[in-house]
């Protein structure tokens, strides 16, 4: 009922970043695109087989040092059901060995629609008299524009099997502010949804003060990144932006606390693509997503006061 | 690049319903669920096979006097990948028997995941050199609380491809007020939504005048809904809270224009369900759907003017 699974993990791995797990199987390396397609031709099932091959050599090359994985659920949905097949296969590899994982799926709906995903994404199924897990990701992100019927039937699962979520207030994108900038009476929108993501977390436990309900605060807003840290004590942070969408260390500083806790910042394209950026052979990839893992790591832990 | 599919379905039917399939395997005729766990067990492969056997009865049921099926994505994802095989095959049964597909999944990300999203639940998804058909569906539910950045994709899919979208504008549920009903300077958040629907619609041509984004209004707010239609003349209404939810056929009325045109009215639970509330024997589930889909169809078409 609080994220302190995920914080004891990133304190374990002195790393408050995650590894944002995107593939968009065009921009994978070659070698693993054409294996598969020599194997079952140019199909889904060829697909599954590349999300699979990449998925599990970046979870290899990072799962010692990096504490949590992001798999985004549309690059997964738009390959059919294979590719979600694909995505249960990477959630569960990456459980056993160890990471905390959260599902980026931006789910928002009314209430006995968000008891389903809650049920999907994070708790168990009842078929018959026993209970099945369908995905069993340890948090999910949620769009709660429906308002707190979106978030109840999820903060019961929360409680009941120790997961979290993360609900967006300000994201990293340029057009971001047209509706979450909005000024009512002195508090935008995505304060708002701040407050509320302290009002639905109250009398939660948890050792290090912050709940169950975590917020998604982008990387690109520097300032309200930052304001938001102070304006929401109990409300744990899921930073996108950094890297490939132009957020750096100095960005996400403020999204810390004193202790250097209280956020965790995501970098998908360039730890997946990061042998581009360093100009090594495609067959390099995994262990240069370990090499610019360990530089985010290092770059962010020395801008804060994470021991 | 217009919603003039789907509304020459609503006038060859004579029909502006929708039948929401949600299926809960917990609902469903118990002889459905009995007979898929005599030959799968308690299985994801077993509630695969319910989902396939109830929404195929329902369809074989509907076809030919309902225009159009939303089925709601969380009911197939709490079954994992077997439940999303599920919806393929819901969708690509209704699309083989003429119907419009409204895939209900309120999808929203920054620009390139939404990329994805249109991709895979619209239009198609390219594997070495081919394009693949993901989901397939006619329109897509959208949560824009991201901004424009999550339209841009799916416009250009929707214009390319003869698609539509319908964005979250004043949902159905009890506390969609606490962000939606937020006024800003003499204009609410969910008309600043629905005022956002009608500038991403621009320019597009339709026989009917109406664009490719349409918007989400519900029939619980008759009031709000009769405003939005004389406010968003270029913009189709996907009316869901109808049945099970509370609205009833007065309530709707007002999201039709002068020629009964202009929205389609969703019910899931009432039509899915209809055996319970008429009290016939659960083998007749798919006849009592049928007769309460055309109980209401002649309900709303009694108070609107579609010819």
């Amino acid at each position: 009922m609080s994220f302190d699974r995920l914080i004891k993990k990133i304190i374990e791995t002195k790393n408050p970043s995650v590894a944002g797990l995107d593939p968009d199987i065009m921009q994978i390396p070659a070698f693993i695109r054409e294996s598969a397609i020599r194997e079952y031709g140019e199909t889904f099932e060829a697909a599954e087989q590349m999300l699979i091959v990449f998925n599990t050599a970046l979870i290899d090359a990072l799962y010692d040092i990096v504490p949590a994985i992001k798999p985004q659920a549309a690059f997964y949905e738009m390959y059919g059901w294979h590719g979600v097949r694909a995505l249960k296969y990477t959630i569960d590899y990456a459980k056993s060995l160890g990471m905390f994982v959260i599902t980026d799926a931006k789910r928002g709906d009314i209430g006995s629609t968000m008891d389903a995903y809650a049920k999907g994404h994070l708790g168990t199924t009842k078929i018959g008299r026993s209970e099945h897990t369908a995905f069993g990701a340890d948090a999910l992100t949620v769009n709660a524009y429906l308002g707190s019927d979106a978030i109840a039937p999820l903060s019961e699962i929360c409680k009941a099997q120790d997961k979290g979520v993360f609900v967006l207030c300000k994201t990293s994108n340029k057009s971001s502010g047209e509706l979450q900038d909005i000024d009512v009476s002195g508090r935008t929108i995505y304060e708002t949804m701040g407050d509320l993501c302290e009002t639905w977390g109250e009398g939660t436990d948890s050792e290090y003060g912050y709940s169950h309900i975590g917020a998604v605060v982008g990387a690109t807003y520097p300032q309200q990144l930052s304001d938001m840290r102070k304006r929401l004590p109990h409300t744990f942070f899921l930073v996108p932006g950094y890297g490939a969408q132009g957020g750096g260390a100095a960005d996400v500083a403020g999204g810390f606390d004193e202790n250097g806790l209280g956020a965790i910042v995501n970098s998908s394209r360039g730890i997946m693509y990061a042998y581009k950026k360093q100009g090594r052979p495609e067959e390099e990839f995994a262990q240069a997503a370990r090499a610019e893992a360990i530089r985010m790591r290092d770059e962010i832990t020395s801008m804060i006061g994470l021991k």
